[in-house]
């Protein structure tokens, strides 16, 4: 934990109440556990000092984060800062649709045009783009656009990306960048996972 | 995010079942951020599954965490699973205490001698004993009674334990184990902490 000593003072022209206020680009990478997990216990943070919190969750299974989520969301229903949640696995839920086909690549476009608009408006303070890494990766979202929008975002707007393989340009355009390395995993000694615990 | 996929099927005479319910004991180190981080988020988890989830926190700063309190205290009361948050750096909350006088070693002691008693008694089903690293670093705590009293525990209690300098024996008994390491900061740039984002 650091200690709150900076090693440099940046020539910005701002104050440290004005420092202190800026809006912050967090990726978690690496091939460990917690990436996911640490991002939304910043949520715990984000949600105690009374940003709006937006989730979206750019994977397939439906399985993943149900905790989380569950837990995300009860909070959000006590009357202090809300909490919206969007999953890509069920369809984002702010589209209507036909049918039940899905094109994986244009759903990750639809989810990230909507994080552009509710960027725009500032919709929410504090936004948790989970394994929004692959999509970037896998050329379904331009690296380019995203880093451009994150730059230019206006107020001060929270951001943090999880997933492997971040993208360079993603770890330099980002404040906070923290590897979760596997050291020693249940799995290894055959063990599989379990409610409470993975998900 | 493992799939679920083990690599080897243990010949410890249990079922796939029987494995999924064991107990867990889980070491986030490293000099990165997101350890305490990804324990509380693990506490979502947990609170969703319905466990009674003990807090202890080996910590002198009082500002540390305020925000994961305040959420997952508020959690414990939506009439869910409880949670039971107790910090060292009070003053723990099951002692009467004559003076004002603090001896941190004897502090340490009296967390670890309580967190013998929950886990005989079964109190809670997922402790976080945040930063309970460097009370064993310290010799505050001795590391054989920490393993062999968690190699022991009853039931299935699930226990994260955080903080930099893991020791081995620590490691050794863990079942997950997962090191978080700095690759940028914002107080590299001379950014300093901020509500919301550090606390």
């Amino acid at each position: 934990m650091p200690q709150g000593q900076v090693t440099t003072v940046p020539q910005d022209g701002l104050t440290t109440r004005q420092r202190r206020r800026q809006a912050v680009l967090a990726v978690h990478t690496g091939h460990g556990k917690g990436k996911s997990t640490a991002a939304f216990g910043m949520a715990l943070r984000a949600w105690s000092a009374g940003w709006p919190i937006g989730v979206f969750q750019f994977v397939k299974s439906e399985k993943w984060r149900v905790g989380e989520e569950a837990a995300l969301k009860a909070l959000g229903q006590t009357g202090g800062a809300t909490v919206a949640w969007h999953k890509m696995g069920e369809g984002w839920s702010w589209i209507q649709r036909a049918g039940t086909e899905r094109d994986h690549a244009a759903e990750a476009a639809e989810g990230w045009a909507q994080i552009k608009r509710d960027l725009a408006a500032e919709t929410h303070r504090f936004y948790v783009l989970d394994e929004f890494t692959y999509p970037m990766k896998w050329g379904w979202v331009d690296v380019a656009d995203v880093v451009a929008t994150l730059a230019d975002r206006p107020g001060t707007q929270h951001v943090v990306i999880t997933g492997r393989d971040a993208h360079p340009d993603l770890l330099a355009a980002a404040d906070l960048v923290t590897e979760m390395t596997k050291v020693k995993h249940p799995m290894d000694a055959g063990r599989k996972g379990q409610q409470g615990i993975e998900w």
